[in-house]
């Protein structure tokens, strides 16, 4: 059965970038010195280098579960300004080979790339984003990429059925954060989770949750017995 | 050597209870509300009902872990504001069983209590407290036993070793934020940490973290061998 998964690295403090930076240099950003920092774990991983074309890494358990996750993608469901910020760096043969649905405003003609790679532009919102990749998902899950925003998204509208953290062992106090404010839950509800596998390293912790949903936070007798 | 040591029960989010509630019936509040929610594993573990003189629990490493971390402590720092939440409750023979040195801007004289437990008020701030801890602690640790408020101070005064995070599986989406920006780490600039121990059950995961300190954000050439 499809699935709809999601996968982020963050930091300790739930950060998977450092504070938005809209203006020219990007790399000199404080959002981009958070971003890489947090990455860093796969960028030294074969299998993330081997999809963007580039020789060596380590192959580790790390590497594994990068390649672990490629495979079980059939699809893709991106936000617009993860898709704007790729097309140059991922250049002819991107790193996804499938069919990847870009959640924008701005109608585009479907893009054909090297590999399997194609973005289709989608103007109907994020469930109909991820409608459309499972239907060509071939029974392979769905993977919302990224970034932040719209995995939040999809996770508020109880779409997201398994979200993978990658949690880098820092700290970073300020940035832009995964899971805040504008999931809007109820003041006494949560979104209840299994966790389904953990794997640490030195460098990264991965941690698998399934999505059990909303439920209200109920009060218990503190261990009392009488 | 004494380390000085911290944990706490957080969720998925970051949160240690629910908003901030200063009024009458603070049972009835969402802080109570998310403060039980990811404190329930606790409730839950014969270790830490044996200490507060409940019967029954689960003997589990939950347990094991509860139970390793009370044994470890020399001494403790608390805040004023836990410490006066817990007075009530926790009685004649609180669970600590060792010297308590409450964080206050209240001078008051100190409270012996049965089993071991004194509360002493250092009006001179949190490193003096740790200092006074330290100097009673007999060879074990100094744990910081909260709240959010008091270890964010430790951590970002440089003067945490050891952080025990235990995530409980659930995300509030608002609360009381152990890791937030009064951490006030620069803008490129993260605490490093090394992750040390990871334990993880169905209820909640334990991770331990020893404290490497404040680094650089530095950028990296994403992989590329060229």
């Amino acid at each position: 059965m499809t699935k709809v998964t999601a996968q982020m690295s963050v930091s300790l403090d739930g950060f998977y970038a450092g504070p938005r930076y809209d203006g020219d240099d990007w790399m000199q950003s404080a959002e981009c010195a958070g971003f890489y920092r947090i990455t860093r774990w796969a960028t030294n991983a074969m299998a993330w280098r081997e999809r963007q074309g580039f020789a060596g890494g380590e192959s580790d358990v790390s590497s594994d579960i990068i390649a672990e996750n490629f495979e079980a993608a059939g699809a893709y469901v991106m936000g617009r300004r993860m898709a704007d910020g790729g097309e140059v760096p991922w250049g002819e043969e991107p790193p996804f080979r499938a069919p990847v649905f870009v959640v924008t405003h701005r109608p585009r003609p479907v893009l054909q790339r090297k590999g399997g790679t194609s973005f289709t532009y989608v103007t109907e919102g994020v469930a109909s984003a991820i409608e459309q990749a499972k239907a060509v998902a071939d029974g392979k899950n769905v993977a919302v990429a990224g970034g932040g925003t719209l995995v939040r998204q999809v996770l508020a509208a109880g779409l997201l059925d398994e979200l993978d953290l990658h949690i880098a062992p820092v700290i970073l106090g300020t940035g832009m954060r995964l899971l805040d404010a504008e999931l809007e839950l109820g003041e006494k509800e949560g979104i209840e989770l299994t966790t389904t596998r953990v794997v640490s390293t030195r460098d990264v912790m991965h941690v698998r949750y399934s999505i059990n949903g909303r439920a209200p936070l109920l009060l218990d007798n503190r261990g009392r017995t009488d």
